[in-house]
């Protein structure tokens, strides 16, 4: 009992504007077995990616504080475009430690690449934002960074068009500059990718590495400190609890591609902001 | 001057998700010449049409009070998604006359049609709403229709991907269904499908009539009491105001397309709702 009791038992709390986190809680399921999650769509205001930083900021604020009164011990914001326009301020905000996708999946597309030629794909608003080139810049100076907007890979996703031929389409015009480019490593820029990993792999050809956030952020979270996070070894049971700020239904029919259908999602909590 | 006094002088208000609704506009700036427009686009929020009810309906009301404040005449609902889950409630709350374009839109097909078999084509919500068949069934009761949600179209348009072969692609997956069902007239059920007239009367053939929200609000307006618009040969200076709910960069950078580069968007207006 003594040792259970040095480890902090409130859930984790993750965000994102719709369905795309739930690969990133997924991957921390995965890894933390013995841990809850509390994960809150903000689906009234999904997307996030074609919004200003203004607006992002202002929304990024709202929902970490919907998490905050539930009582999170640590947030991770599993959104791209959130992660590159509100962390900063959800920081000096915030009293709980938050956690964003873009300098984990940086970190692990560093180690990644051979030849330090990184290209990154993203929303609108996470590509114009730069976050990708400037945390890459501060991991090493010397990558070269090329950054492509890709806004309609994520209606695609939410269609379920993983292997039609018009996502086909739309993936090689996206990324007809790739081959030009000389990358080794593209980094899946929005939770949304790793829906389309096939295909894009496909496109890219094998030589070029996919890195996603998903796996990037549970990489991160192993690196805490151990009497933040349960090990695998306690026997805590794991409670997973779904919030949304517009109706359940949609959220319900398409999160269990997200979720690889290996978490179910019986319960869905509606929450105004 | 008597004749000019016995007009009500004060502006249209327009209002939309996003750009959608630019194409009403310029059809009614076409139609009506000497009256001002205020046109509200709803860009921090947009798309509508994936959302619920519930949401739809407040934010309509919160749009239609932005405009109310500015002290408009006549609120024209130019989005199918607020039209058909917004605008019972709008009527409600509302001491302006307020139409949708839904209305108009199953009017003028009800016209053309000739074998009174109709296809709609809109949003997710707009669709699920029933509000297209339910409008039909009460101007003629003997009316078949068909409808298809085709929620890709709308992030192709506001792309700008007219005339991709992936929009072809999408195009003809959407419209599959089309030929066995016998319809003889196709409803835009989406103020940006106008864009997408070309390939989807490709995709239909030519023997299927397409009728667009936009030139349907148009002549409902025609008939409207003669003191509430301006005839065309009253000399009064058109005014037209621009705002949106998020940074006006991107809204001026697709706007052009809506109005067929017809009208110049100069000063955008940013106001929070």
């Amino acid at each position: 009992m003594t040792a259970l009791a040095r480890h902090d038992n409130r859930p984790i709390g993750i965000f994102d504007s719709g369905v795309g986190g739930l690969t990133v809680l997924q991957a921390l399921i995965r890894q933390f077995p013995h841990e809850s999650f509390i994960y809150l769509g903000d689906t009234a205001r999904v997307p996030y990616g074609s919004k200003s930083a203004r607006t992002v900021e202002r929304y990024t604020i709202q929902v970490a504080q919907a998490l905050l009164d539930r009582h999170v011990k640590l947030l991770v914001v599993a959104c791209n475009t959130a992660s590159a326009l509100g962390l900063t301020a959800l920081r000096r905000y915030c009293p709980t430690p938050a956690m964003g996708v873009i300098e984990p999946g940086c970190r692990l597309a560093a180690t990644v690449s051979r030849n330090r030629c990184i290209g990154v794909i993203g929303t609108r608003s996470t590509i114009a934002s730069q976050a990708y080139p400037q945390t890459l810049a501060t991991i090493d100076g010397g990558i070269a960074v090329h950054s492509w907007a890709c806004p309609l890979l994520v209606p695609l996703v939410e269609e379920g068009w993983y292997r039609h031929p018009a996502t086909r389409l739309v993936v090689e015009e996206s990324l007809r500059e790739v081959p030009a480019s000389g990358i080794d490593t593209l980094i899946l820029g929005c939770t949304h990718y790793p829906l389309l990993r096939q295909v894009i792999q496909e496109v890219v050809g094998p030589e070029v590495q996919l890195v996603d956030s998903a796996s990037a952020v549970a990489r991160t979270l192993v690196g805490l400190p151990a009497n933040l996070l349960f090990p695998a070894a306690v026997g805590q049971s794991q409670q997973i609890t779904f919030l949304v700020t517009d109706v359940a239904d949609r959220f319900r029919e398409v999160a269990h591609h997200f979720l690889q259908d290996q978490t179910a999602v019986e319960q869905v909590e509606v929450i105004d902001l």
